[in-house]
């Protein structure tokens, strides 16, 4: 053993014990008489101490030439400081040093090893080794450890047993999003990657397991949206014999035990939306109830007078902003100017300062008077102070453009506490979504979603009104997990995937064992699964989920410390019978 | 939700409760006026009685009809049993069933779903999903699962960190046998799965991380040998400023606790022996030591007379079989057989009985007189009444062959008792291993292992006697886990590399970051990666890993389930750019 205690564990309880310890040397002050040096490991720093009087002259030669980052083992008395930090745990002592070895040089690191450091994301991501030394980085990864322990204990003790499902399985054209892996022993044949555990999943509880669940690796080839991984982490949860309520409850009592565990935070049973009204109220099916600024509907208050961009409108809503009169007329027209971007998509904003004195002040005064922005108002929840910013056009686009810029505002006025936790059941999701470029409807959730009893009917008339036993659990304004009630009956599977446009053919080529499976006895069933790197990051308190993920990619779904994906020799290629093929455009 | 209670929770407490249960039938005894059904779920099996007297005609009727493996949800009485059954948990009870529901129907099974099933193998993997039904598959999968959060909440507790590594990483020509990814965002390029999280472990010790664990998957495209799997799982494991004492007595304390937790086994300080006294002792570098037979060194007492397949021998061993005089000449010569076997591949076997009187009869008496085969028997730890079997050539072989023998013999005499278990460190592994195919030295870890100290330099004049800080973790004649201290130093990384025959661009090509990384104030680390499935089947008592994983593949790395790998799309072939070529030989 190196050490006989680690870097944050002596304190004056220690003082005259005779220790060993090992690191890293964050820091050297040396005044000639006198070097002080930070030694830090992935538990603490303690300081050490050398001088001229009580420390052998060798010691402190080799003190003196100590670089950052080297790693050295020091052997010493713990003593009391002298002047003592009390924002340091060990901050009471110090080590003055009798034997010191350096166990290991370092070059200069190329960023400062530091909680602000100096390096770029770029330089982090490719010496991730030194990034992960840092405190902020290295907590992360220790606070998603906990996490995942958490959830296991706590499903374990609810009789979920954790099984591991395959990594090389069947790549289905559905499934145009697979990674597949070449099989050496089955020439010209291919695995793929699970893009999630689904179907594996479903023949365990076709196998009587009852209460299953994973953490689990997921992969998808896609191009990566800004915080998007190919590979991300799922807990997946599957039970049998349940109903929707039964799933609600079991992962409201999991959330709820994490945020208890994790950020000593108590929250009470979780609201529960449906899907209109989230969208109604929010614009979004993942609202952040933390805070108001819900939608005020105005199409009645707004669309009798002769300004036809709101007449012409399908939908006028306006959302209140606290104490948004304060923002000056170059505020606000920034504030266009980012509903305007591309990202967000609206063609413009009307506005209505609402002011202290109980007037109103707006971007359309020719159309609109006092009484009609009162109503205004009175529609937003605004009072006196506030700012109005409405939007008028298609119901679904402004939707999306108003929660964003919701969201914006929230941010900017400091609504999001990131210590402060408000989870909401969105559900009666739709079982089909319009996919526009393909010109039908698509499941929404997956194909094995059942309808809500009853509503199987629907689906010829008025397949977008179907509603699933679909449900999504959203934290702070982010989805953390989703799920479904299943469909157990091949009959209604069968229909289904009928419906969805697969041929006969087509399905038992695809989903084929999972529809012999159902023949066989499968019980009712459903599930979840929460996207661990987005828990974890909220849980957090921050929404980035790179910064909890040991080696991420980055958004071209490279790994610049190993520079992967790299290309492969061609012996390997031949032994696969690959050929690459890049046509010169 | 759809069951009050589990099929195996209902007891003499229970009686005059109402309930509802849910489950499979498992089997139905039809008298007429009297119905029978037991009901199974994963939690157990609970009776279910219908009688004309009591149960609605309606409920009798549905009852009469319901066939095996049907899904039914019931609701009665819990009732007393007349004729109680000691051996079930539920025994003392029955359910007077009022209301009945087929939740699901089933076809008749392909196999019987009972511990003893009727069906073989690969109907089994075939329909894995009625399988797992059966009770023997469940509970292998629940003890899997005991097993893994027995290790995390061990670790955990002992500050180790679980981090997760990527699976989609580089591939290198060292890695052969590496599976690969191509990359759809990367035109040409491939991802590698990991053959295991080696280098990423070592980073996050350069990291400080100081005590890493991961159950992770890790996976070779190889030919599989009979109990090999092209995706298996590892208990990974690391830590920094440790010597390999630290680390034996780690994993030492891993292992005893797994032993008292799971299998109630107290075992003491585990006996450690070096690969040199494992090979002289059992020819073996994972030898079980639950029983004796050791190896007895006949050179001196044998090589003395004419018998010249002795005297031209390198190596002349023998071991006594306890008992073994009973066998009759029949039963020698079919051991004679066995090791003639090309998987044993000896040329003959020589024996001698060992009689009750004290006299010795052997096959080669022309040569040897009873004095002889007196200090054979010595020499074996013969004593009355057993035979020694004696196997001479080349040492290397001699080993091999007579531990397979020991081994065929032990099962045979039933020494390899299941519940009996003899945990062992092997130790001070060669560094280097002869490859006869490439006529050249490998490394027999990997090529990070770190030499004993002091033998760097006997590397130049006797590679193969260059010990390494290498251990195994034996069980009852199993590896289950394997590591090493590894070299932290720049230096003799290069030199090791070097001496491994690859360049300097090769070295940097392949492992220029974890190069890297070693000039930054890489601490002295070491670890050791567990192979999980067969850590549980041996704690499980068996040995067969397959029976241990819900999916496995089968030899020619298959999933007959759902039948992977297979074709893929040309359309999604050439969004790859890549081209199948497999030539008609």
């Amino acid at each position: 053993m190196y050490r006989t205690h680690s870097n944050g564990e002596l304190r004056a309880t220690h003082i005259n014990e005779e220790v060993t310890l090992a690191g890293w040397t964050q820091k050297t002050r040396n005044k000639g008489f006198m070097i002080w040096v930070d030694l830090r490991d992935r538990h603490g720093m303690t300081q050490l101490i050398f001088d001229e009087e009580r420390t052998p002259k060798d010691v402190m030669d080799l003190a003196s030439s100590l670089g950052r980052e080297f790693v050295i083992q020091v052997s010493g008395t713990v003593i009391e400081r002298e002047s003592k930090n009390p924002n340091m745990p060990t901050g009471d002592i110090e080590i003055l040093v009798k034997e010191l070895k350096v166990l290991n040089e370092s070059l200069t690191p190329p960023f400062t090893i530091e909680d602000d450091t100096d390096g770029g994301e770029d330089l982090r991501m490719k010496y991730r080794y030194l990034d992960i030394r840092r405190k902020p980085v290295r907590d992360n990864l220790i606070f998603r450890h906990k996490v995942t322990m958490a959830v296991r204990n706590y499903l374990s003790a609810q009789e979920f047993v954790e099984v591991e499902t395959p990594y090389l399985i069947k790549s289905t054209p559905e499934g145009a999003r697979d990674f597949v892996v070449p099989s050496r022993m089955n020439a010209g044949q291919f695995y793929a990657l699970p893009q999630s555990p689904q179907t594996f999943k479903q023949l365990l509880m076709v196998g009587g397991m009852d209460k299953y669940f994973q953490i689990v690796k997921c992969f998808r080839d896609e191009d990566l949206r800004a915080d998007r991984q190919p590979e991300f982490t799922q807990i997946d949860c599957e039970m049998a014999f349940v109903e929707q309520e039964d799933i609600l409850n079991t992962f409201e009592g999991l959330t709820r035990h994490l945020l208890k565990e994790l950020n000593n935070v108590e929250v009470g049973e979780f609201p529960r939306m449906t899907y209109d009204e989230a969208m109604h109220r929010f614009g979004n099916d993942k609202p952040d109830i933390r805070f108001g600024m819900e939608f005020g509907h105005l199409n009645k208050v707004a669309q009798h007078k002769d300004f036809n961009v709101f007449n012409s409108a399908e939908s006028v809503i306006g959302i209140a902003v606290p104490g948004g009169n304060n923002y000056s007329r170059k505020e606000i027209d920034k504030l266009i100017d980012w509903v305007k971007r591309p990202q967000v998509g609206a063609l413009g904003m009307v506005y209505c300062r609402c002011n202290d004195d109980g007037t109103y002040k707006s971007s359309v005064d020719k159309f609109y008077d006092q009484e009609d922005l009162a109503k205004w108002a009175e529609v937003t929840g605004a009072k006196a102070g506030d700012l109005i910013c409405v939007l008028s056009g298609d119901t679904r686009k402004v939707q999306a453009q108003l929660s964003a810029l919701r969201m914006e505002l929230a941010e900017r006025l400091g609504l999001r506490k990131p210590n402060e936790f408000a989870p909401l059941w969105v559900i009666d999701f739709p079982l089909l979504e319009w996919d526009e470029e393909t010109e039908r409807y698509h499941a929404m959730h997956h194909p094995f979603t059942s309808p809500k009893p009853g509503q199987m009917e629907l689906l010829k008339t008025h397949p977008g009104d179907v509603k699933a036993n679909a449900y999504d659990l959203v934290l702070n304004g982010n989805e953390i997990g989703g799920g479904s009630i299943r469909i157990h009956d091949k009959e209604i599977q069968a229909k289904m995937f009928d419906y969805l446009g697969f041929s006969e053919e087509e399905a038992k080529a695809q989903f084929g064992f999972l529809m012999d499976a159902f023949q066989y006895g499968a019980p009712p069933h459903g599930g979840i699964a929460f996207g661990l790197d987005r828990l974890v990051a909220i849980l957090g308190g921050q929404e980035t989920i790179r910064d909890f993920i040991a080696f991420p990619k980055n958004n071209a779904g490279r790994d610049v410390m190993i520079d992967a994906p790299a290309n492969i020799d061609e012996a390997q290629l031949d032994e696969l019978h690959l050929k690459v093929e890049i046509s010169e455009e």
